[in-house]
């Protein structure tokens, strides 16, 4: 059984239309031809999907596991992603709730270059939560940013990230926004990362990684659903930088819970398999309606065992203030990220003092 | 106003709630802080979103144009959809009905390499609609697929593209199985294009298409929405080839109708920006639920005046049988790609007579 990979879904009942459905997607997501036709005992027997049992979800749905030869992901996100949940994504109703990986298919993946363990060791931190927070409001000057991301540093603040609305007008304009918040931050002599969006042109990408780094930075804020899931892996397997993902674009594969791919799955399981170190959620309570079953769920995916990928960081954001970091703490323990953004920024004492009020409410 | 992009959605009532969900997505989608941060003036008049009027449209929900300065969106397809359906895109209830584009943006974007014109002139087809199939099932062996491709060839076809989900083990069993289709595909003599799925690790893409171009092919399949909208820009920016867009992986985009982006725009609209020549749909009537009225959206977007961006092919495909040709003239008239996969296939006198018999059926 090793050589299958099991993708699960849920499926709109009654039972006899879910397995219906079930068969059909089993066939879409591999020989893709209608069900009369005449193939060939071999290929019906050793390439389409297996249906597994039924089982009964609330809402009159039915939760069903179909396994695929491994073969057929081809090692590659993009071929997953096909096999899974390519036309399977247009039929109305079909959420894909887990996916369980041979180990020979997590062996193609190197997963996060520096994960928990990494990105705590280039810190210099242990034991308590690190605290990020966001470059904005776009409109602002490169010295308005810099001058911010240094305040932001020098009230202990871990990670500093660019807005992912920001907008550089040129290749020139973005080698001088990030080298200047660059030299702001190592100015202040605190350990303190700057990430800066990496996004552009598909081929300027690379380019603009490399500036990143020649920059003396360590790590870069990329948009996976907008940039490709597949493009993240490959720019993290050429350059060992910190990549920080944020959800931009990808709110309808999970936003409703009536089809799509659950939360936790896509959140967690996947930005960590293509390469995420760090992957940003809308924290419960904000502004997007997750509840803190989905975002907790989210944590305990993106540091599950999978094979031997590095466990990547939970950055819960938004909606964040000084008066819910107990549920913070409680939600997500000490391995995770707390990203505030506008709240710290609009602190009456400035980013400084704003950094300094949150450092001082995390657990020790 | 010409330097500004309008915004079109539709985000759920009552009016004030409405008003209150339009103006969030204003300023969530560029200066991303609360609606109390000190903004300055200058950021709050040129950078925040401006909210139009509302109208009410059916189920309650209602219709509102926001327009953002075009610069925000960078002349790119990555930024163009991070600030209209960044965020937005976690927003329960928010669909992007439309998107209205000034000169100066489209201006960014050369379109489609062939488009409808530059396609029947290299096919030297003129007067009625042309002629696809799909090659599958997966698990068929190379001279299998080989011989389907010159069986449709012979039988008039014009375009035989790869299933979507075809896996190649390795480069050199993609570069092995393509040349022998092609090969098999110009020995008949008869003018149909090959074009294979372009996928794989997102760094052997660019090598793959001159793979295909070198075997004297025209032209490849792509998933924009797995490897990216701004990838497959960026390979037709680079290479004169056909791309035919295929809609895999993008259905939690449009399939229910309750957020996400609309249909037309997503796959008329966008997927002509993003350079597709061709941009396959699932027709109505046929296994996915799309109605006629969405597919026929689909078109009239896909080859409507956009700037000067040459007019992409419909190709409505799945379901398709010789019964309802009819509907297919009348819906997409002349201008259209009839996407016939398993039904031509298993055609009792095979692909030859298949392709013989859907051709028969096409207006002239």
């Amino acid at each position: 059984m090793s050589d299958r990979l099991f993708a699960v879904y849920e499926v709109p009942g009654p039972a006899a239309e879910a397995e219906k459905t079930a068969r059909a997607i089993a066939y879409e997501e591999t020989v893709e031809v209608p069900l009369e036709f005449p193939l060939p005992a071999r290929i019906r027997e050793e390439v389409v999907g297996r249906v597994g049992a039924l089982t009964p979800v609330s809402g009159g749905k039915f939760r069903v596991e179909i396994d695929f030869p491994a073969a057929l992901a081809g090692g590659r996100i993009g071929t997953l992603l096909n096999l899974t949940f390519g036309n399977a994504s247009i039929w109305p109703g079909v959420r894909l709730v887990d996916i369980v990986f041979p180990d020979s298919f997590l062996a193609s993946f190197p997963g996060p270059n520096f994960g928990v363990a990494g990105l705590r060791e280039l810190l210099g931190v242990q034991g308590r939560p690190l605290l990020a927070t966001a470059l904005k409001p776009m409109g602002s000057s490169d010295e308005e940013f810099a001058a911010a991301a240094a305040a932001f540093a020098r009230g202990g603040g871990d990670i500093v990230k660019d807005d992912q609305n920001l907008v550089d007008a040129s290749f020139a304009a973005f080698e001088t926004r990030v080298s200047r918040i660059a030299e702001a931050v190592a100015a202040t002599g605190d350990k303190c990362l700057y990430f800066p969006h990496l996004a552009g042109p598909q081929e300027e990408l690379e380019d603009r990684l490399r500036v990143v780094l020649g920059a003396g930075l360590k790590g870069v804020l990329i948009c996976p659903a907008i940039v490709g899931l597949d493009t993240m892996r490959s720019l993290a397997s050429k350059r060992k930088a910190v990549f920080m993902a944020h959800p931009a674009y990808s709110g309808s594969l999970y936003a409703e819970r009536s089809h799509g791919i659950e939360h936790s799955l896509y959140l967690g399981t996947l930005m960590r398999l293509a390469g995420a170190d760090i992957t940003v959620f809308p924290n419960a309570g904000g502004r997007f309606g997750f509840t803190r079953e989905e975002c907790r769920a989210i944590a305990t995916r993106s540091r599950a065992p999978l094979g031997s990928l590095a466990a990547s960081w939970p950055a819960p954001g938004g909606g964040m203030s000084l008066d819910n970091t107990g549920s913070m703490t409680e939600d997500f323990g000490q391995d995770s990220i707390w990203l505030v953004g506008g709240r710290l920024l609009m602190h009456p004492g400035g980013p400084e003092a704003g950094a300094q009020a949150f450092r001082a409410k995390m657990p020790v």
